[in-house]
């Protein structure tokens, strides 16, 4: 039943990430989860957004189209901190992906017209988005979820300095 | 700040949903989510996989390609039921949207090499898969997420039609 081939698919932008305040696109910033977003969706698509505000989070599917496109699988350190071991890139967030594919689940603000403003979501201006849904619980809520122990170590390390007490 | 135009990108399958039993692709089926199903990652990305067996669950990408593509935005009743209000296909999860994309976030049981045994994904035999995460609760999980009033009915005639007791 093995498949070795690629297959390639077309993917299209159905709107793209605004931000109101130009950003200086450093990406070494730290995200700020309080900012409000915008995502501009494109407006022939705009039927196609009725009801999507009556989900309190979506689940947005972008394509980062500033990474460098991952053609080889070498293990590769968590944000490039040489303390933290080495692990495969897709057990890792790095956008330099062999499909640079990124999602977010951000709070959704409210709409207008062809604009989702939201919370949370850690994507540069501009970023394409390929598909929206809304965040359903009983498909993405999974409280017993658990996680490797170096990324707790991350976590712990980003609200170190964050200056978070946690 | 409008970016009006439609720009595409190409995606490569990294590998493909399989089962161990040859499955009657009928689509009405019931999903069992208590089915093993297997993702079969290609030879090349085996390194890319490493450390990700640490992960509970995922985040699956797959690329529906057996769907209809959506060209037009005009709202639909969500699974062709006519008693469920008319929504925006970004409101529902059929998989005939701009970009036949599909979430899955499975409970991973084990790793082989390059084969991904999970619980819990809805998808027929040989979809291509486009990206695999690990499931992150500080980013994936919102326990306090609220769905539309036809969503919560259209779950509870599923449990009914399934002779689930709620």
């Amino acid at each position: 039943m093995a498949r070795q081939t690629t297959r390639w698919f077309r993917a299209q932008a159905i709107g793209f990430v605004e931000r109101p305040v130009p950003d200086d696109e450093d990406s070494g910033a730290f995200f700020d989860p309080s900012v409000e977003v915008a995502l501009e969706i494109l407006p022939r698509w705009e039927g196609a957004l009725a009801g999507i505000e009556e989900y309190s989070h979506l689940v947005v599917i972008v394509w980062l189209d500033r990474a460098r496109r991952s053609r080889v699988a070498r293990p590769i350190h968590p944000e490039r901190r040489p303390d933290l071991p080495e692990v495969g890139l897709f057990a890792t967030r790095s956008p330099n992906r062999p499909n640079p594919l990124g999602i977010s689940t951000p709070r959704l603000l409210r709409r207008e017209r062809t604009t989702l403003w939201v919370h949370g979501i850690d994507a540069w201006p501009g970023t394409p988005i390929l598909d929206i849904k809304g965040y359903s619980p009983r498909d993405e809520l999974h409280p017993d979820a658990t996680v490797p122990a170096w990324l707790e170590a991350l976590w712990a390390i980003h609200d170190a300095e964050r200056g978070k007490t946690t």
